[in-house]
């Protein structure tokens, strides 16, 4: 079944300890498409500019996701530059230019507003809420978010959370909106605000996900090295709703959800082992089976125990 | 199988945001032992002053908890003293009395010699490898350790780490002696230090276990309150080496350890749930098998993937 991903194309210049890259594909949108296009058939709605590389459009209509509903506009693409320090989990943000991305309204073409499945990735939310005032009637919507609309867009994702059925952000995003320390309470709290499911990543300890009575803790995988970890949140949120997409027809269960969980873990663990997009050019299926297992094996146990 | 363990036995007085309570049973020992005794018959070594009150050794008694290791020395037992903040995850210490610990040399019964499993708890590398040098032959030996130790005996802590199977320490400690910031590097470089075996406590994000070939992510129990983390970590190692020395005839393979490390972890998600071991007091058998079984539930997944 296809997915409908709202969000941004970037051009990203990225420091890590070791190096330095510029102009790279990036944007919330480039990487969650990428990602779900592994299980689903991809329509994109965003913006460019002119300055957009054609390498990096080829790039996305190479792997089957529709660009129809991408604007190129007159002007510059979105640009986010930012450098990670030594521990590659603290991150400072050098400059953002909206640039085209400034005045963007998102427009979905008529085909695309029957869409069951859809994934807001991380954009405003009061973008986010357009989308879904032209949706039809979508069965399942997955938002993402970050702390910059908790802090200057509050009463937007308060409003929006009414409107999904699961809310994706971090462990210190979660806390921030909840004002709780424990996440057991914030991902509860998150839940009596809206969506019936919540999933916080907490990166290097994995990722809780909050249902209606069910909760599931999904390890990390054990990256010893992580070289760039630009667009990790972006790429769990698309593998998990690209794979509860090609599940579609089915009911979804907690069952369901959890495996979702695991596919969206599964893509970022190898997407941080390169910049940018570059490792997933090069990951197929059998990959992500591969690390499917080994996210089994590392998370399964079995015993009797005394009184069994 | 029984087992032998060495550690500390105190009395502990505990402030929390919300309550102060003294003259609690604690040290290493107690939680260790009592949480062992789930599994394993016990035998403890260890020293307690003249004030350690009837009542605590009636309840390790009860238990079923061989005390005859246990000095009965002239002077006051050990006391600490400690206040936990908001989040009750940060915790100072405000005073420690050695008092009878001070001058503690352990001596085992000669009957003691011959244990397959020893767990030795928290306590100065040195009393720990006195242990060591008074078995015959263990099969299985599970150390604790604590920041302290990292920082005023690590020559002592490193030749323990050559005779011991398995190393049992919580996330910044882990850091702290390898000074590595990955906890997945951290884990490997203790194990080239000895141990074939590691496991990195991590609080509210479940533990590690570093095997020879193979790692295990165990999640933490999703508890909304935590009343009191005193005896954790101790109650955790002696769950997991209660429960392995309770599979002790047969050959230990890592889904063994992999059940272990949860079984300690199910022990010690009670034990948080009250002061002191007051919860362990009234859990039982049944209440292990229902929380190991929702161990499960939240950790375990299963999917059909494209492909497969």
């Amino acid at each position: 079944m296809s997915i409908l991903i709202v969000g941004s194309l970037a051009l990203d210049d990225v420091k890590t300890p070791t190096e330095e890259r510029f102009n790279l594909l990036g944007g919330s949108a480039a990487y969650a498409a990428i990602a779900a296009g592994y299980f689903s058939p991809v329509n994109l709605v965003g913006i460019v500019g002119e300055d957009f590389p054609e390498e990096h459009w080829n790039f996305l209509q190479e792997r089957g996701i529709n660009l129809e509903g991408v604007q190129r506009a007159p002007g510059k693409t979105f640009r986010w530059s930012g450098e990670y320090m030594l521990d590659m989990n603290t991150r400072e943000t050098r400059s953002v230019d909206l640039n085209v991305f400034e005045t963007f309204s998102p427009q979905l073409p008529a085909a695309y507003r029957a869409h069951d499945f859809v994934l807001l990735a991380n954009v405003a939310p009061d973008l986010q809420l357009q989308v879904l005032d032209q949706m039809e009637k979508p069965k399942f919507v997955v938002a993402d978010t970050m702390d910059l609309w908790i802090n200057i867009a509050q009463p937007a994702l308060l409003e929006l959370l009414k409107r999904i059925d699961m809310l994706i952000l971090n462990d210190s995003e979660a806390r921030e909106l909840t004002k709780e320390s424990s996440l057991i309470k914030a991902g509860k709290k998150i839940q009596s605000l809206g969506p019936r499911l919540v999933a916080i990543k907490k990166g290097e300890h994995g990722c809780l996900l909050f249902g209606e009575d069910d909760f599931f803790s999904c390890p990390a995988y054990p990256l010893e090295d992580i070289h760039d970890p630009t667009g990790a949140g972006d790429t769990f949120a698309g593998g998990l709703t690209g794979y509860l997409a090609s599940c579609g027809e089915k009911e979804i269960t907690f069952n369901t959800l959890k495996s979702a969980v695991v596919v969206g873990s599964v893509l970022a663990s190898y997407n941080v082992e390169a910049f940018s997009l570059e490792r997933l050019r090069s990951v197929e299926q059998s990959h992500i089976l591969e690390r499917f297992a080994q996210f089994k094996s590392m998370a399964h146990f079995d015993a009797e125990l005394p009184g069994n």
